[in-house]
């Protein structure tokens, strides 16, 4: 897990961006994550304006620090990371896939400013704005379909930074029936059987196991056996006769 | 690694999708981590046709099929796994992590077909939409600001799918029911419970719900699910008048 302090020291640098709705769902991604501090270089100034007013992420484009440079925007920053789809340009770098390369990123958190580089929509990241990079990060894109949305690719990277780690999250509490209950589900069942005519007497002893066993694997929490008992019930006082 | 075979098995089901954005995104998405089967339920009119005109995954968005309901889109699939911001309601499923519930999704690609739904923009998934899952995916998000852009949280999910470079080692064969099959056991039963006065027409889309639910989480191999269909069948036949 990051820390709060590990978080704030990592920048987000949005370089040339040009459509307004992409820095908006850039920084939201950024907030679904927990990373606050985004930097934007040369951005496309009404585009700029027009995120500001988005909606989802106010504050964080509210602080967000507008750069005159790819330097000036990495300068307090120990590792510069770039993000490219490759395949088009002889690349000068390494290349580490998003998996290696988050967690190499999450380890120079814990004493490093470090700043991940996204280009704009149309070319991505120049030659020139590579070389201010240590390294590149690759998303594992498929070859005929290599270049990703820029906020998609903003989730993607940021997910894989808060990925591991993380305790599993489990919400399945162990709740489940007494044998008791579902032995009075299993004869009701069973006495249902028997009246609609499912059940012959003469099949009525394999029909029984396969019917226990089927109410036993299912591991059935307590309130969803207390409904099918209610149910079970009231249709075998319909199916008697005389009722 | 998920073979080609294994991704056709892949449904990526859009519920109710209000933003052409949105579905492009989505698609682009879906193109870029190589997977190509759309499904989309009751969308926008417009919003589908304008997306349909988008540049960027236009073949996908093309041969996405456009279904009347979830049990329609879902009814050739073995494991139908919803997505939820989670936080705002009791949920009634279990729910893994992204990375936990990817590695089963991956296992389960290896035989059956499996639909991945995901909501609309302002309310998701409704919790009559939850009850055609098995369980529930839920992304890491921060408390304070749980709700991603949809797009984007196809991309994290189709990210996490293919992330895993090692392939599945286990071969055990999961046989369960197709969602079809559990569909039809749902409506059979909730026929009984209303012949038998189970249920009153004032209560049926809370019964409807919770049924269904309850048919779908308990994982029934598809013998069983024959022996019920079988049973309810019965069942329903002897309490209808005149039987």
């Amino acid at each position: 897990m990051l820390s709060r302090r590990q978080r704030d020291r990592l920048a987000v640098v949005l370089v040339e961006t040009r459509n307004p709705l992409n820095l908006g769902a850039a920084a939201r991604a950024m907030s679904n994550f927990g990373f606050d501090r985004l930097r934007v270089v040369e951005p496309y100034e009404v585009a700029f304006r027009e995120a500001r007013s988005a909606m989802g992420a106010r504050e964080l484009l509210e602080a967000a620090e507008e750069c005159p440079s790819i330097a000036a925007a990495v300068s307090d920053c120990r590792l510069v990371v770039g993000t490219s789809a490759i395949g088009k340009r002889q690349l000068q770098h390494p290349v580490r896939t998003l998996a290696h390369g988050a967690q190499l990123i999450r380890h120079h958190l814990r004493f490093d400013r470090v700043a991940i580089l996204f280009g704009s929509e149309k070319t991505g990241l120049s030659n020139q704005d590579l070389s201010h990079c240590h390294w590149l990060l690759h998303i594992p894109t498929r070859a005929q379909h290599l270049s990703m949305n820029l906020a998609q690719a903003v989730a993607v990277t940021l997910y894989e930074m808060v990925r591991a780690a993380q305790p599993e999250r489990s919400n399945i509490k162990v709740e489940v029936a007494t044998a008791g209950d579902l032995e009075r589900l299993t004869q009701l069942l069973l006495a249902c059987a028997t009246e609609s005519g499912f059940v012959s007497t003469g099949s009525a002893g394999s029909r029984e196991q396969k019917l226990r066993r089927l109410v036993h694997r299912v591991n059935l929490p307590p309130a969803d056996v207390q409904m099918l008992l209610g149910l079970a019930r009231q249709i075998l006082w319909s199916l008697r006769p005389g009722s």
